[in-house]
């Protein structure tokens, strides 16, 4: 199983995920602020993964503190830090709110045990995500019919979660069961995830695939090519609207048109019930020279503007289903979302 | 005006278009053989100006020929070879058939007026390109309302014709003309001709524009950002159906799906009266290098495979209306395709 973070003796030790596919780079993360700056520039990405490095990085503000800093002020500077390093994914902030529920709980502790019972709780946040991913994987699975041929976007594996896959865990458990026939990945530019990330962990586990570029997702629909569509999700508002990787909605619409099933894989962590539709989700604008200068390299004139939002609101209308631990929930959504959360 | 490639002294100067926006190289060619070349590792692209560079490479055969041969088996030779270039754009095969009548007519002259006639064609074809652009321009221009933002795909520019461009043409006209706001140009992965040409093209005329990943087209229509879809063309069928850059279907499904208008802009050239549908048009598909390795960077991991058509097919349904230098064709397109062709 590729997992990419996990706790080692008072560190974090990180997939630098920036580095992928040409390096293996594993950061030794001692502080929160580390943390912080590796979510922030997407060392580490993906909506559940997010949400693990925000608890370990809270783990670490209490084993690692600043000198002379209370453990309570510690914490609380590094909730606040942690919690704006990005603001769409929900996962962010479900976790730093589990860890400051556990810390409360543990207030009263001594030193070694407080310490104990915030990395048991990030440990904890850790381990339901895997098994949630699994549980996702087999819900999902039972969906696809045989022989599948499975569109996905970004990268939604083990790399963007605690270990398993949300999308690309349906694909892993489908794959196992002998389902599944080709993935069309798209690249998922600005920052390639797909050609990256998602190419290199179906590359690991021998999952048949082909990249694409974005823009040939409506050609290779109306050419017959796709069964499903199967994409993660950064945050789920009440209504069911999916806000994503920027190009989902655009799936979406495709898939809509060419009646072909699009689903979303989220475990409960990424629903919301405080925004009632995507429209009050934050999207994230990110820099222009991901756009521009692709990793780096200069494509583009000196002088180019871009417009580079990182992730798009797909409307309930256009979810086929949400796929999470709990079962799969179909619409109508504001009754089967609060249901499976109740 | 920018134009990507004209004849000088027995020579075709051609702007290297794969090294544009980082270096401004112009070749000078003295064959047939390396004009073919050019075409097909893309240094000239897009629909007409393929054709005006395999016109002036028939013009290279009688001018510079092989020791030895005789006109005729060399301008065969070289109409032969230069239409196994390239498969979808039809302007290639429209010059070279041209050409050929030129050159039937001129058969009996003697070898200096024979050498003039074949060059003055392809320079008519060059001018006659050009001049249609200009009307392409104006027509288009007319169907935008004031303040106009465009949404576009690859480049239409100056660089893809002989010097004024299609669906750029008409941004350019409307620009001159106060009605353009802004153009949103889609950065047309794999070979990025967006964020390399169109953007080159923009900031030289101080055209206000920005990129967007291809990915980020979906969003910016639910976002109203979009008054309306130009796009060129590399072949037109009888019944309306446009072959364009790959990504182009996908921007119709969502022009469609937000009822923002979706145009194609294109010289007659481009029509194919013998293709009753897009169905029966070649879609070339290219090395999947250009996905995997995007201009020799490569993303992906080892052994990823890819799937990279070049174009795809656009039903006519999904055509608001063709402009071309003799006006804007509408629906039904069988009654006024062969009309405006008569």
């Amino acid at each position: 199983m590729i997992t990419p973070l996990r706790w080692e003796e008072g560190r974090v030790v990180l997939l630098d995920q920036t580095r992928l596919p040409q390096e293996e780079v594993w950061l030794r993360l001692s502080g929160w602020r580390e943390v912080a700056e590796a979510i922030r520039t997407m060392r580490v990405r993906g909506a559940p993964a997010i949400g693990i490095a925000a608890a370990y990085g809270l783990a670490l503000a209490v084993w690692n503190p600043s000198p002379g800093k209370d453990p309570r002020a510690a914490f609380e500077e590094a909730a606040e830090g942690l919690s704006r390093t990005r603001p769409t994914a929900v996962n962010l902030f479900w976790a730093i709110r589990r860890m400051e529920g556990a810390f409360r709980r543990l207030a009263r502790s001594d030193p070694e045990e407080l310490r104990r019972g915030v990395l048991a709780e990030a440990v904890r946040i850790h381990e339901e995500d895997i098994a949630a991913n699994r549980r996702i994987g087999e819900h999902g699975a039972a969906l696809l019919p045989e022989r599948a041929r499975v569109l996905t976007v970004c990268n939604t594996g083990g790399l963007a979660t605690g270990g398993y896959g949300t999308a690309l865990g349906v694909v892993r458990r489908a794959w196992e069961q002998g389902k599944l026939r080709e993935v069309y990945a798209c690249e998922t530019r600005p920052l390639l995830q797909g050609a990256r990330l998602t190419a290199w962990e179906l590359l690991t586990e021998r999952i048949p695939f082909r990249l694409i570029v974005d823009g040939a997702a409506g050609w290779l629909m109306a050419r017959d090519g796709v069964d499903a569509v199967l994409v993660g999700a950064d945050r789920i508002a009440r209504n069911g609207d999916v806000v994503n990787k920027i190009g989902t909605y655009t799936l979406a619409c495709l898939a809509h048109r060419h009646g072909i099933p699009f689903y979303s894989a989220a475990p409960t962590s990424t629903i919301d019930l405080a925004v009632a539709t995507g429209a009050e989700i934050p999207i994230e604008e990110r820099a222009e020279e991901e756009v521009v200068a692709p990793r780096g390299v200069t494509f583009a004139p000196r002088g180019a503007r871009a417009w580079n939002p990182a992730f798009d609101v797909t409307p309930a209308e256009l979810v086929t289903a949400i796929i999470t631990e709990r079962g799969v929930l179909r619409p109508p959504y504001h009754d089967t979302i609060p249901q499976a959360l109740a």
